[in-house]
């Protein structure tokens, strides 16, 4: 279960691709501008398109030899020893809804598993980084909180269609037994649990290029996160998640979602 | 239904009282408080107790012939003719698990009738007002948007709460029937369907000093905001509501809620 370690000079280039990827979200935000439907009805615009762009562009430049898993434009290079995985807007449906509770997602992939997260706000000014089993938010170290009881714990989850899926009674069950419920937060709700201000996240139906980065965040702040198997995250995962800021939570919600 | 004029000047003192309300707000912003659980579970914080104080002394200084109605502190003067509704932070869920999306909300109600709105997000840097016909976002005016089909409107409502009371059955049925879902915003949806990004926001179990200050900056803005009986909103109103920003997705809407 050790987390593999991650070259600084990775660390640093993510932050400069967050960056980027920054100034084309801003520019979109808040504009009106056509939205499309994807294959699985999942909305795409032109701000989602131009990011992932960008940074496909600034990472074949700079490494070549990586290979690149990205939400709008596909893989390339799966077989290479380091792949990034890249979604340029986590939250799509904020993001063209006009709320700025969007992220830009970027990991870092060894050999299938996460070593670099970064969870970047351009709207709240705000970035998460996780690598090296640390945590930062804005360049300030950050922990998760204790919290050992289901009911005492704030949750978030994506929405209602939690609970039409195969797990729709266990999660709704879930749900209103915590504390604190909250929904359509995406990628953010991972930020607030590093940051020790939520202790539980449980989804499913995520792809790898949104775990992926948000995998080092949770467990470099002293979290858990693993599929509902209690499996650790490997970019080949089914997309069933537990995140908790107390292992011993984990455990329960786990025993309770588990097959 | 035509709506009653505000005086500049309680427009001015409004923006005033947002101002000193967000100084306490941003003071206690992601610090770890403790949460108080009031009768009816809904969670309670100093923040929220200090920032009405402050309102409450501010009001009482400028206009000691006015009454109040807070979240927090109760009714006072009710039978004046000019009433302050006041929620020092709605959304406190969200500010307790450190999401940015909570409102101050206050409110001039004229003989029952709200007169005047503010929607202040101390985090975002967000203001709505709205007033004499018009609606303002940080100082510019801002309007709704066309939308006239429930399967093209994007919806925000408050949880998986909403499927548990008298009316779940129904509201269930529309969330899942509209093109676009979200959930868990509070306030700042009502000011996203103002901004022309969201089309439609149902609820119920508001309280007076949280929709008070909705409907004028949601009519302001060209939008509608009724119960759902298709009534005007009043401080007596019941807490159930639709705010549309089309005339036509109201009406169906409606339909679809009224008894």
């Amino acid at each position: 279960m050790a987390e593999r370690s991650c070259d600084p000079e990775f660390v640093a280039f993510a932050g400069h691709l967050a960056d980027e990827a920054g100034k084309v979200v801003r520019r979109y935000f808040r504009t009106q501008i056509p939205v499309d439907d994807k294959a699985d009805q999942s909305p795409v615009t032109v701000a989602d398109r131009e990011t992932e762009r960008r940074m496909r562009d600034l990472i074949a430049r700079r490494y070549p030899d990586h290979g690149i898993a990205g939400e709008e434009f596909g893989e390339e290079g799966m077989d290479r020893d380091f792949v990034w995985s890249l979604d340029p807007i986590d939250g799509t449906r904020s993001f063209i809804s006009g709320s700025p509770l969007f992220g830009t997602l970027i990991s870092l992939v060894h050999r299938g598993q996460p070593i670099l997260g970064v969870i970047d706000h351009p709207m709240t000014g705000e970035r998460w980084v996780g690598a090296n089993g640390q945590a930062h938010h804005n360049g300030q170290p950050i922990g998760v909180r204790d919290c050992t009881r289901i009911e005492d714990a704030t949750c978030y989850s994506y929405g209602i269609e939690a609970l039409d899926g195969d797990a729709g009674a266990i999660l709704g069950a879930l749900f209103r037994r915590v504390k604190l419920m909250r929904f359509s937060a995406d990628c953010y709700a991972y930020g607030l649990l590093a940051l020790g201000f939520v202790d539980l996240v449980v989804e499913d139906g995520l792809k790898p290029h949104d775990f992926c980065a948000l995998q080092p965040v949770v467990e470099g702040a002293g979290g858990i996160m693993t599929d509902w198997q209690g499996k650790r995250l490997t970019i080949g995962s089914d997309g069933r998640v537990i995140a908790a800021g107390d292992r011993r939570l984990h455990e329960t919600v786990l025993a309770l979602v588990r097959d």
